[in-house]
């Protein structure tokens, strides 16, 4: 940590400050220049009330130098994480593809959904049984019959699902039923469902917040390994700016930035990012191209008709070509994607 | 609802969207330009899945019209909400503000600042019991033990407090000591909190989201209020923006907009918004002038040593000038701020 | 255009909309629902002043519905523009790679780099003589000298030339050296830079400007094209957002979007919108796979010593393994690029 | 300047940036962590180029310590400045308020709004003869013509006058006319028409870009004050942000933060941040409440008829009452507003 004094800071301030840090545990190396003096203050400050050392005399900014994650980033762990479900590796040689309708509407319309995307490449089934929306008066999901109705997928295809767990009371539920549990972007600093995921032995899918920073995403899935859960899929899912072209920005950076900060997998999803099913192809073939580990699709059959985010989800023929256009895309980039 | 035909949009494209519009139980008004055809859509969109019709062939755009708010907007009720908490009221002449410490460190730290505050003229007492903290490795709060404390202060000042909850599992707990409940800007979209904190009968004090539109801000008061409770304070706590100097930025704006848009009485937090006691007072008064209905500071006795956002606290003295200061700015604007 | 009149608007107040739509050369079509009117005003609003209606009693919002651009568009031209340079075609099949240096710092450096990027497989030299620098104490570049070196470079390598004018009294002069002349991202709205540009019978590589909605950013191709000047091409450089760790955000999805708001080829600015010559590669390969016409990479024979953006810049031998890389991911796109 | 080491760098490396650092002129002072290294370099920056050491081997980051502006900052000058134009003066305790249309639209417009806004209070006149419209085919304003008009005004009222320059082909011809040159959002930073602005002797008013840093804001105004003109009004005009309630937002921080590292002064302009003439009230008391030293307003006689941002536009009548209400808030805050 730095300590940036005032320029007119007076030899009793810094001194004052630099025998607060030698209290906090931290050895001090104070460097005087021709304006100002800056104070090196070496010592974790992850376990230190720090902040009020700001408010001191003369002290004009502190300025940290250690990351404030410890086990989501490479510090102690340098090769990348793969987590493994069931058969199938997230973060290896391997594209994963993860596909299914936004919303669990029927059995019917989940299992031919289902088989349909499995038959075209998909590894993952996806789907929403709980669902976080932005009106009262909206589809909130089938709740736990919708859980059934996957696990009832999961066995007829063999594929693994995920699935998005909202409520701190429902997590021991969802995940009796799901592969891995889906935390989504609204939630992403819902910091108790964190802790409640973290206590599961499930993989989670950790999207990123509308608003938060990467470093913020990462402290989120810090909360969840402290409680003991290494297995965090980050799930890159598009941001809020100005523009209002998309419903959100793909924010196709986090994917370098990801693999330069964590060992932990990314994979990005192109339909809630754009938010039409018209850039879903664009979006996810930049994202393979990019480096991500895998995508997370919306595929409905009659996505005209579907109770939640039908614009964004892709018909069963337009995913069946987009597959064949991203095993071209992932061979391009020494990634692999069986279909 | 307003559907926008593509240029080249055929006329039977355009007699299906039609029909379509029928079914779902809207009347139709079709209006054909030189360039292209829309079609009025009279109804209630807040009742039907019409999302679909973006998709269907020949559609270029769907325009909402109506608000997707109903009983937060001024359609039912076009006077302003006042709230009743014991024998004060947020919404009318007064100005209310709200202080303390960010959050409970200890009986003695609580008690001595709920005197203080209450003596500057603060009529309600803040402070927090559980703290969403973006690193697991800070300060979470004293959680019961913070509410008992929080209550000895109400019981010895006779103000009414308001505090944070988090989690589900946690809002009759928090309901049974608080008279306000507070759901913090992270939670904003956190739905389940919000239908659980609408079935209490305690005023709501309903911060903005870091990235929440205003209109999304309202949908989630629109939460609360469709389980019945009618007592919301809305709080604009700044936004996530670009600009890096100030912790948030305070979008006071807001204040004017949201008087619009609702009839439910809204404050500003200085303190979070800006991130530093510097900026306290300006934001303060430009709060009030703006047309808050009240304010919520944080006042620490010993900021340097603070648990939790020292850098942003008042000290004591700091806060009783200001509270001088807004009595004046307050007036200026033909409210009442006694002391 | 569509007027949506409040809830309580009078039949009289109806009427004088009404009339005023008329005066202005609009059909109007009102529909009259439970709640609300609105009335469908036929006409093209380009020509007209109508801002004003907004403000006429009873009126609650003003909802455009033509787009406000119409050279840019693709209502007069639906296929794809293909610029011409010298014998290089940009929007075609082929991925165009313009490369080099962010600023000319002299013969010997640009001269060396070019030989170098066109070695590597890049179709366009670019360089920076007149160089817009947030600090006035930062290098401001070598004016003419640098276009002279610039020119230099194009006769020595037979490769046509990009570089930007920041100031309408340069524009003739920029233009009698390079081959397309470059707009930048802090003069997207200079539009009587536009305006002097778009009186040139030069090329122009319009960036988007750091804010810029993608509307906004085809308006400003609409003002050069008002002028005569048909052959734009537009350049994503990352935009603005509140994230810090890449200098900007690179909005992938401006390449599908603008493809289907517009017919003018558009390419990728990998360095300025990372900042790091880390995500280069990364985002190169991103913008190829969702759609984009080219790229624009800084390369410089010693990034440790560049005067200007070192920290983005690709070294000669980290450009050539990507160029090799870029030719596998346009290939899995259907496009081309030969080395 | 601090230089971070990554974790494992090794000795070899750390020394080799301790000695070009040297090389540049810095003193340097390493400090070795039991995790890290980070050297601290002391000399100025402003003057070397450096970002070349980011790149060095084993390094991992670079942080300034110094603020990159020197005249507009505290360093030089502690004390408010107060510039004056004719016996007016702006950053003293008086609170000034510019009025007037958004355009010059006729010699008679014009003098009728100046009579009438004098009368009310303000102190300069605004109006705009060359307009940056975002869309080619929007009135451009009356250019000389429009100068003519508002020196007329000038004369007749008495009062000084403040117009846009766009153009640097324009800035003498501007000068000529004008009291106050103004410099728009879109142009903050046109570095070329900054330096000519900056070789005037006419106070400048200098726009915050609408995705500028307060930083680079003051960085603007270093540019302008590198030329010899110290005479700069800085004016927050909203920021661009996701919220599309309001046209821009009014970042109402920046007062209190521009207060704290320059001693420029500041004013606000309600009419462009907020969009609506509804929200200028508010905003224009939030101003000068948070510590503003004046406005800027638009005022036109007959809004719905303006060429330009009738919608943000006062009428006389609504403006001589905000004044009256103004004259309130100022005293509150300690400062005149003499009507």
């Amino acid at each position: 940590m730095i300590i940036v004094m005032k320029d007119d800071a007076t030899q009793e301030q810094i001194s004052k400050v630099e025998e607060r840090l030698i209290d906090l545990g931290f050895k001090t190396h104070p460097i005087t220049g021709d304006v100002k003096t800056v104070i090196g203050a070496i010592g974790d400050k992850r376990l230190l009330k720090t902040h009020g050392i700001s408010l001191m005399p003369g002290v004009e900014d502190m300025i940290p130098i250690m990351k404030p994650y410890k086990l989501a980033g490479k510090e102690l762990q340098k090769t990348p994480s793969v987590i493994n479900i069931g058969n199938i590796t997230i973060g290896g040689d391997e594209i994963i593809v993860m596909a299914g309708p936004c919303a669990i509407e029927s059995e019917k319309q989940y299992l031919e959904t289902a088989f349909i995307v499995k038959e075209a490449g998909a590894k993952i089934l996806r789907g929403g049984a709980f669902k976080p929306r932005s009106s009262p008066y909206a589809f909130q999901g089938l709740e736990e019959d919708g859980l059934k109705i996957m696990y009832e997928a999961r066995q007829a295809t063999g594929l693994p699902i995920v699935t998005e767990v909202v409520d701190t009371r429902d997590v021991d539920l969802v995940a009796s039923y799901t592969d891995i549990i889906q935390i989504g972007a609204r939630n992403m600093q819902n910091f108790k469902l964190l802790t409640e995921c973290g206590a599961t032995k499930k993989p989670i899918l950790l999207k990123r917040g509308l608003c938060a920073t990467i470093e913020e995403w990462l402290m989120a899935a810090e909360y969840i390994m402290a409680e003991g859960n290494k297995d965090i899929i980050l799930c890159e899912r598009g941001i809020r700016t100005y523009e209002t072209a998309t419903r959100n920005t793909l924010d196709i950076s986090a994917v370098a930035v990801s693999k330069e900060l964590t060992h932990l997998p990314v994979i990005i999803d192109p339909s809630h990012s754009g938010g039409s099913w018209k850039y879903v192809s664009s979006l996810s073939k930049a994202g393979i191209a990019a480096g991500a580990d895998g995508l997370i699709i919306e595929v409905h059959t009659d996505p005209t008709n579907a109770m939640c985010d039908g614009p964004q989800s892709l018909t069963p023929s337009d995913f069946r070509r987009l597959m064949n256009e991203l095993v071209r895309v992932s061979e391009a980039v020494d990634r692999k994607l069986p279909l």
